[in-house]
């Protein structure tokens, strides 16, 4: 397996509208995405493209949302994951398999619309680790 | 000021020797640079392509180092920063002083070479996030 586009990094944030503004009047973000809950997931999640990448806005639902201790531990939010593309998500989640990398639950669907795994920090350097399989489309940003 | 390239993201960790072997076995990561300390800054750091981007492991040169205390808490180690690149690191700042981001001390040269700030994470959504002057000779990793 060959280390592929970093897709995007997620920042949990109690607002996604608080953080919109600040992406926009702050960092002078031109492109965010429209905002959209993942109910299954208990987040909404908002992207922002940088030029070569996206920045992933997550926020708890409610308050049995895994981004809620989260919150609890960072209140004003903060860099909550890493996500990298493959080009084929099972063979991605058996090479980490193999390298008793556990993936944390079954494979599913993410907010790009393609299958996704994520591994814990303990098994990766202290970073919680999306790995999501590649757009078919070949988009940059699916 | 428009949202720039996220150059790269920064994973501070204990060891970058160790780093780098997660880096190549576990995430297949094929370009690595060569390491290089800064000692002004009291790390050690090793940058890892990634097709659209770059990994910078950071490791503390000794005790004093501004990553001992973030270690501390996170002995694995893990996600530190952020670094967005812009075209004129003057304009930056003005323009982030003007909205009252304080930049933390005198802007200075990165690891890339060309002048940086930090900001810091309560000014930022809880984002450490490094700001730095595009290379000038337009390499995507100068």
């Amino acid at each position: 397996m060959e280390l592929g586009r970093l897709n995007h990094i997620g920042v949990a944030t109690p607002s996604i509208a608080e953080s919109v503004t600040f992406w926009r009047e702050v960092m002078g973000a031109t492109h965010v995405h429209e905002a959209f809950d993942m109910p299954e997931q208990g987040v909404r999640v908002c992207f922002v493209d940088t030029p070569n990448s996206q920045i992933e806005l997550i926020e708890p639902l409610d308050d049995t949302s895994p981004l809620t201790g989260f919150l609890a531990k960072n209140p004003a939010g903060g860099q909550h994951h890493v996500c990298f593309e493959v080009p084929d998500i099972n063979a991605a989640r058996s090479a980490f398999e193999a390298l008793d990398k556990l993936p944390l639950g079954p494979t599913r669907i993410g907010a790009h619309g393609t299958p996704i795994f994520f591994l814990h920090p303990r098994d990766m350097g202290g970073v919680l680790t999306e790995i999501m399989e590649s757009p078919k489309d070949g988009a940059a940003h699916g």
